[in-house]
């Protein structure tokens, strides 16, 4: 299996002074990059770094050891919750920590979504949460999914909640306000960070696929942040890219612009994506083993398969069904 | 004094079926805001919605009441913090309720940051602090910066968030995954959002700045966010523009596109903005009355203006100084 992120760069652009063909940069913009690099310092992150596993390699290790390509995304409405926990927001630990238990062999990964806890106060609940899943699946990565976009000093403190309060392995981010919003989560060595690129809901078209006549070549303004992310950003491996399913087609794109980056690809379930053209579409790899993965990601069809006493059960027959969807669709 | 939302849309597009030129909108697109619009149910917002007041209302009056266009952006850093309070993240509520308390008459609103509170699990003393200024300044209005920006659904956990548990009177957003993500803060009429549309930082140019191909007049991606803002997503008149304070040409372009929208703009002081010159670029209005206002936002210059005993008044001192600066700047 290759490492992305074994201690080296997979980009290590600074070193040779390559840059990505096609990418615009001023040199001002890269001088400022090389003296980000230069004046990083390592951040022991929480817990996880300890073991010297950075978070690709926990995603490779979860991804072989459930044999498995599926997220399954916490995204606790309580009024979705089944029978004896329904409308209670003091529950959404126990909700959650019981799909937990009943899915810890099945996936790659968990996503908590960061929103459904906020709105309900439940911070403390995500803290307990969150240990709760290093201790019942301690090989199984988390992604805090927060989408945080802001520019440096406060990014640094967003980073300090995800990675130091919450101790998550990787988080979403969106990438608006450019380098300099992503930087800080970089620092926090070993720690992953997913940019937003092309997202299936109906106003991802707004902005995202605008075509740029700025940018040589003109590409779509997601098809430059995903050279963005696989080149010039990706200073020490730590870059993945969210893509939703809806459009197998702009995965592939996607893809084929970023050939190693992980995918964090949300939308299958409910949201209609079809899991199969999604692997197809998005994860490279030889003899099963991932080059390029994707992290494909189920919430509301697995949380809330069943809305009676059997939802544990119920849970672990969606997710079961999806990994083997998904592990089906792998070119050997 | 012309009332920007008083009742009535300023924009109310969706009545009178016109667009704004040179926005391009597919047929899709305009049908799915119109159901937005349709679809939309009031929601009462925490508190204020109570007083019969909205966040432009509340904002016009205490422009008037305190002459000042200044807002004092709360992002408390403990390590910062005055001998006495200095290191101790429990203090947060304390600092930022004594720069209010010192600050209350000369402000039109405060903006708390809500990262700085995450970052030290202090989620609570937000709470406390959000209590605090609508009782000893419940003339201001408060606007929560937390630039988030996801999904429908998600979104609506985040407005949640905000203007239920929070109590903020605004908020501040990113538009990069579009309508459907700013849509579900609009319904709760009455408060308001501000997208982010020309950030001032160093890589505010690397997403904002690219100039696009498939719009009508190619303008670039921050123009073509303050047009949607100012024309077809401002249902309610609800919407306003972040736009940094350090190129001033670049609020003067946003204020030509965007005529009526508030804008929140942040750089003054620390990050070395100029106070007359961002008035002049941004400010609108006539003898001395707002029709197109500013929000200049001064946070670490403000908050850290002393770090002995004295930090009060000298935080104070800084303030008055400032609002003074920004008040004679406004052409009369």
């Amino acid at each position: 299996m290759r490492k992305l992120n074994g201690g080296k760069p997979v980009m290590p652009i600074f070193m040779t002074g390559q840059l990505m063909p096609q990418i615009t940069v001023s040199k001002i913009k890269i001088s400022h990059w090389r003296e980000e690099s230069l004046c990083m310092e390592g951040i022991l992150g929480a817990n996880r770094k300890i073991s010297g596993m950075n978070f690709l390699d926990m995603l490779s290790a979860a991804e072989r050891q459930n044999g498995s390509l599926l997220c399954v995304g916490l995204d606790p409405e309580p009024t979705k919750f089944p029978a004896g926990l329904k409308g209670d927001a003091n529950k959404i630990y126990d909700f959650c920590a019981r799909i937990v238990d009943a899915t810890a062999d099945l996936v790659s990964s968990y996503k908590p979504q960061i929103a459904y806890f906020a709105a309900h106060r439940a911070e403390g609940q995500l803290e307990r949460l969150m240990e709760h899943m290093r201790r019942v699946a301690p090989h199984v990565p988390i992604i805090l999914d927060a989408k945080r976009g802001d520019i440096g000093s406060t990014a640094e403190q967003y980073a300090k909640e995800a990675f130091e309060r919450y101790g998550a392995d990787a988080v979403t981010l969106s990438p608006f306000m450019g380098w300099d919003s992503v930087a800080p989560y970089l620092k926090f060595y070993g720690k992953g960070a997913f940019l937003l690129c092309r997202t299936s809901n109906p106003g991802g078209d707004d902005l995202q696929n605008q075509r740029l006549a700025s940018v040589d070549g003109q590409p779509l303004l997601y098809e430059h942040v995903a050279r963005l992310a696989q080149g010039p950003w990706n200073l020490n491996g730590q870059l993945g890219l969210v893509v939703g399913a809806t459009y197998p087609a702009e995965i592939a794109r996607v893809r084929a612009i970023a050939p190693t980056l992980p995918l964090l690809i949300p939308g299958v379930g409910a949201q209609g994506g079809d899991a199969a053209a999604t692997v197809l579409a998005g994860w490279r790899g030889q003899g099963g083993v991932s080059t390029g993965t994707v992290i494909v990601n189920s919430s509301r069809a697995v949380l809330y398969a069943s809305s009676g006493d059997d939802f544990e059960t119920a849970a672990r027959r969606v997710a079961l069904q999806t990994r083997d969807q998904l592990q089906a669709a792998k070119p050997q």
